[in-house]
């Protein structure tokens, strides 16, 4: 995966190399890592000059202060700050550690120089430009979804998480529907392209695997074209940040 | 599903009908509801009589003070609570809405009294409990998540999380495995079973489809026994309650 590369083209090979035909109502997952690749969201680390504000925070969450300064780059809010731990409300509206930029991501370029990789600027975008790409190639419709994996709070682990969305619900709002015994359903704002995220997620692994799209078929979902922003719980309905 | 019944003989019954033939490594995801109703664990709501803390936190939230009154006794700390809100830590160390106990859990018994379901009083020996019963009816060792849909911090709608686990990881500590390019993987203690129990609530679904077991194949894990209770965030490893 390089800068520029067309990613629907790629995934276009990737299905003829394994046999794959993607049908209308299929949904991709795709790691945002790739996708951020091909978005060229690399930062070279020795461009940046740290703010006073991120010496402030390196010092305290024991991190390299042009790290913080990037992440701070992409953040909206800091909402905690400890050492090792940095979390934020980011540009995008994701609540999440450094900004989604953290040493795993670090690696070098052709020259050498440490840099990082930053998240699409805006995933929801990146997925229907993807979706599209798909129709285009496979004249087929198939939902887009970009995961990446998440640290909870009150829960150890990551998960997959769905950061952009295209083509399906990202929130499923089932109020109005019936239970088995004909009542209505209370509690039912189905958090859908996060559970895909998190089953896509499963199946790639984290490591060496080397597996960073799946395509996910047969879940029966509503042909309506949401997006990873309606899983945002905005600020005024949350009470934990 | 009756108060009572063996969920084990239920499943292979099940199982028979739909011509799946359980694999050792397979993991059978089934909904907490059912593992509540057949545990037998419905109050019911007119025996309550509320403490005063009840009918305090319910003027706040409006709820039904008797239902306060059973969440509080399924509880060890209450985190927030505002109109429609009721938000704990409870006891069995979830962080989750009304303890799990929420007007569509309440249904009648068969003299019309209404009552309402708990969760599991431990759903780490549930799960340990029907995977024993399956290997003995089955003669393969399949790992069982007890999964229900919980509300989050931070993000909209609810999602497929592991609160019962056996015979397989909860977190998956993948710390001094490598990536593709050899390097150390850093942030990697995967919420596994969770992200399990995700994919099979969304295959589940939550109204009247009617599919409160989900059997799960081809997910690599490792053999190792771990809990839902692993997957539980400590009070002081946790900045967001």
């Amino acid at each position: 995966m390089h800068a520029g590369d067309d990613l629907g083209a790629l995934l276009v090979r990737a299905f003829e190399a394994t046999g794959l035909v993607p049908q209308d109502g299929d949904v991709l997952a795709i790691a945002q890592k790739v996708v951020s690749k091909s978005e060229n969201r690399y930062v070279l680390v020795d461009t940046v000059v740290p703010s006073e504000q991120a010496v402030r925070i390196a010092r305290l969450c024991k991190k390299d202060p042009r790290l913080v300064e990037i992440v701070l780059s992409e953040t909206r809010a800091v909402l905690r700050t400890a050492p090792d731990v940095m979390i934020v409300e980011d540009s995008r509206g994701l609540v999440l550690a450094n900004a989604g930029v953290d040493r795993s991501n670090v690696d070098q370029d052709a020259t050498g120089r440490e840099r990082v990789l930053l998240l699409p600027v805006d995933p929801d975008a990146s997925a229907a430009r993807l979706r599209e790409s798909l129709a285009a190639f496979c004249g087929v419709d198939i939902g887009v979804i970009i995961n990446d994996s998440l640290g909870r709070a009150w829960r150890l682990g990551t998960v997959g998480v769905a950061i952009g969305v295209a083509g399906l619900p990202g929130l499923f709002d089932r109020r109005g529907e019936k239970d088995l015994q004909g009542r209505p359903l209370l509690t039912t704002e189905v958090g859908m392209a996060d559970e895909l995220a998190a089953a896509a997620s499963a199946v790639m692994g984290q490591g060496s695997e080397g597996r960073p799209a799946v395509l996910i078929r047969g879940v029966p979902w509503p042909r309506r074209n949401g997006s990873g922003k309606e899983l945002q719980r905005s600020r005024d309905r949350d009470f934990f940040r």
